[in-house]
């Protein structure tokens, strides 16, 4: 039984709690955040308080707050072992005297949305190798993809993961906008945007790679360009070089 | 039932040509290819041929061939109704003498992967409402999501996948680089890249937004810049005003 305290009331916080709530080998000591109201609807099942001074005693403190808070927040935790689930933030970071490290479920969350964890990659980090285990098993409870990866590492997947994920949703806006400006229902592209990231699970995307820009139709390319805005266009001119830049690696 | 005869060997025609194959209602009259060798496979099947002056009589004739080769081709077939199968050229490109049309399925092929037609939209275009019934028809012997869009909208449809499409793959291609350079496991970044595809069936992209660029989180915007080469750090900021642009508006 691995017991745990979690701190904040976002979106990570809030799904963990549930999943942690809902498994048996997990204990949930308590939830803390800066206001009870926030979590509020967790009174029943579990402790919850406002007052940092007066946690309870747990394997694992779990800071699900935000990124600038953490250093502060973790400053107040004395002889724990601290963890946050940040993948921007090093694991060096935290400001406990104990010890310190990483527990970053790496999946965009939102409340309304319901989470399976089971298909959500945990990336883990610690200091030592038997606190390293502890979270492997903590994670094994709700999730069964666990990675280990390091600070470093970390951070260049968060500016990947902004690329994969921030970047590709832009790309859907900018074919979502050029639809809605032609009064075409942009459900019809919704098929071959599934396509699109379900490929990449068999091939590597650079052998993915399709389109006017990898064949270099300089005519289709013209065509597509004269019916764009200022603003598409540029995005289209500067992703169609780095296509073709990529090609000549 | 409908009687069809398909013209190309590419991947449209080969998925094509197995379906109506497989399907009740359609007769596939006859297969035409430049090269016989091309549609071998079909010998057992139906009857294939290489002269395009001895072709079958049929309902339709598919042109599921290059798209430059569409006025040339479509210029041999006089007193036939002939549709194209290209997102990106005009119905008025057909050459023939008789009825013209469009049955464009709207999906990335490759030869090798088999192809469920229940879930590709079918974008028809026909001169005629007697002509557009047919190829409705047609399409629902194999297809279920029919959509009516004429020659104008289907060119903006063209590049608003290249944007939802080729470029989302090119951020994925992008995504794995930076993953490979620092030894992170891409697949790590597989379970957000199918959240962030399968999210916008439920909300629109725009709404989906995160990330930095949304936030003006320009510590982390500078983090991200510092760790990347600089053909990834020119598409960070350009997409990164791009998506700020569109908040603004």
């Amino acid at each position: 039984m691995i017991s745990v305290v979690i701190l904040g009331s976002g979106n990570v916080a809030y799904h963990l709690t549930k999943a942690f709530l809902n498994t048996e080998n997990v204990i949930v000591k308590q939830l803390y955040a800066r206001s009870v109201a926030q979590i509020q609807e967790f009174q029943h099942t579990t402790s919850i308080t406002d007052d940092i001074s007066l946690l309870a005693t747990a394997d694992v403190y779990i800071l699900a707050i935000s990124d600038n808070a953490i250093s502060e927040v973790s400053s107040h935790l004395q002889n724990k072992f601290v963890v946050h689930t940040s993948g921007s933030v090093t694991m060096n970071s935290l400001q406990n005297s104990g010890r310190k490290g990483v527990f970053y479920p790496l999946q965009s969350f939102s409340k309304s949305k319901q989470v399976n964890f089971n298909t959500i990659p945990f990336c883990l980090e610690a200091e030592t190798t038997k606190d390293y285990q502890l979270l492997e098993r903590l994670a094994k409870t709700i999730g069964s993809k666990i990675f280990s990866i390091n600070s470093l590492q970390r951070s260049k997947l968060h500016v990947a993961a902004v690329f994969v994920n921030n970047f590709v949703n832009h790309m859907y806006t900018i074919g979502n906008d050029i639809c809605d400006t032609y009064d075409v229902p942009f459900e019809v592209l919704l098929p071959l945007i599934e396509e699109t990231s379900a490929k990449i699970s068999a091939i590597s995307p650079k052998d993915a790679q399709t389109g006017p820009a990898k064949r270099n139709d300089t005519e289709t390319i013209s065509k597509h360009l004269e019916m764009l805005n200022e603003s598409q266009k540029e995005v289209y001119k500067l992703i169609t070089k780095s296509i073709q830049n990529g090609e000549k690696l």
